[in-house]
């Protein structure tokens, strides 16, 4: 298991953790904080276009993670499920035009009205299955990120890591799967799937679980704040054969969301290397 | 699969459905309502003593499916969880005396300041192995429910039907579970796991996920309002033999807890016959 006590070089910062920045007040806020990689939501790369948010990260020097995110494959109908496909693709060659090594993907709810999840599982994998050949053409991976069941109808049907390496052992190539501890954490089944997922783990998440918990979607805790055993997962991970950096990903509408973005960016280092 | 369209003989009411009612109110309540069997809390028998509890129940001709509920296994230290197990052995005692067919477990969750949901895991399996034994001399069936993810922290570190499961066939004989819809209707293992729990399904309860979910606990929903297959999810449970009553259990701190009860009551049987 890798030494991160005193270094932070293996943390990456998902730009949603400080919401407020654009994309150039995030590469200036992580070379003031000495961190060298992220992992930017689309619509930051978007407000600046593809060719200049590309120049600006590799400018900076920044390693990027993921390009956050796409998938959200689930629609009522055909042209629905079309125009995912279509948006997943421009998703990819934005992925490509940053440097990204993986595009995330999440799976999307139930459409609207629908009950069928198995329906709208059987809508990812085709998905998947239509855009894994322009993928692999791009070289560019595709993460799928299991959510927390809480997320499942409006969100991520893709509920566990199990069913997203069920997904990658049938689709092969070019998928593998994001872990990010606050949708898996619960799951008795996690050594066994972590395992099992080796060298498919593409993207590996921290944050942490509070308790009480006051929102499905926007109350994630500050590593070290929670209840989430974060080294054992870690070991996991590692010993599955991951060795990439590690995303910090804190949805936070009522505390982090709200702070300095400078003093989140150095609590993330300083927690990074002291309970991740 | 049983035809409810015309009959909800099957109903049982979950005493929280309609959380502000005593015992004796409930059973007038029923009575009105046409509901032949209810799932009491543990407040409520408690409140009158069991004795009177009992002869209320069985003088209105009422069912009882489970008491609800006991388990909570878990705790920081040896003294906490003895006094658990001897809560729990209080609880077998209500439910013989009150003629449930079953005691209704939930797990517990994380004791205070731990992160180890395995070690808690444990906890929950050395409790219910020292509990057996007097369940099985007082010839009452554990009916374990495992809860929703979102729960785990705080309420129910065993958080899937295969993990129910699993410690059904470790521990053996007077154990069994209880399924609630809203606790696994996300889960992609679902109807292989009802599959193998087979004759040791011991209940069935029903309400809905709503779409959005503002609450992590009390904001569940009526049969219908929400998004669960809720009868594929019920031929599923009765194609593996279960044919006892259907409890409906829904906390609703914000719409059915302040409705009246006598229209709550009427709404869960329509609905019953309409959409479970």
């Amino acid at each position: 298991m890798r030494d991160f006590s005193n270094d932070h070089s293996a943390l990456a910062i998902n730009s949603a953790t400080v919401k407020s920045l654009n994309l150039q007040q995030l590469v200036d806020g992580c070379a003031r904080a000495g961190i060298t990689a992220i992992a930017p939501w689309r619509d930051l790369v978007q407000a600046v276009g593809i060719p200049q948010a590309g120049k600006m990260i590799r400018d900076a020097g920044l390693k990027v993670t993921s390009l956050v995110r796409a998938g959200l494959f689930t629609a009522s109908d055909a042209g629905g499920r079309r125009a995912a496909i279509d948006d997943n693709r421009r998703a990819l060659d934005e992925a490509v035009g940053i440097g990204a090594a993986n595009l995330l993907l999440i799976a999307g709810g139930l459409p609207p009205g629908s009950k069928d999840i198995v329906g709208a599982r059987h809508q990812v994998r085709d998905g998947l299955a239509t855009l894994l050949p322009y993928a692999r053409q791009a070289n560019m991976p595709l993460a799928m990120e299991p959510l927390h069941p809480m997320t499942a109808a409006d969100r991520g049907c893709v509920t566990t890591l199990g069913n997203a390496n069920d997904l990658c052992d049938e689709l092969g190539e070019g998928l593998g799967v994001a872990i990010d501890v606050y949708h898996v954490w619960w799951d008795p089944t996690l050594p066994r799937e972590i395992a099992r997922a080796g060298k498919r783990i593409l993207g590996y998440h921290v944050c942490d679980w509070l308790v009480p918990t006051t929102d499905l979607l926007l109350d994630r805790g500050m590593m070290g704040d929670g209840i989430i055993d974060l080294k054992s997962i870690r070991k996991m991970v590692e010993d599955a054969g991951y060795n990439a950096p590690v995303d910090v990903e804190i949805f936070s509408a009522g505390n982090w969301w709200k702070r300095d973005p400078d003093e989140v960016l150095r609590i993330c280092a300083e927690r990074f290397r002291n309970v991740v």
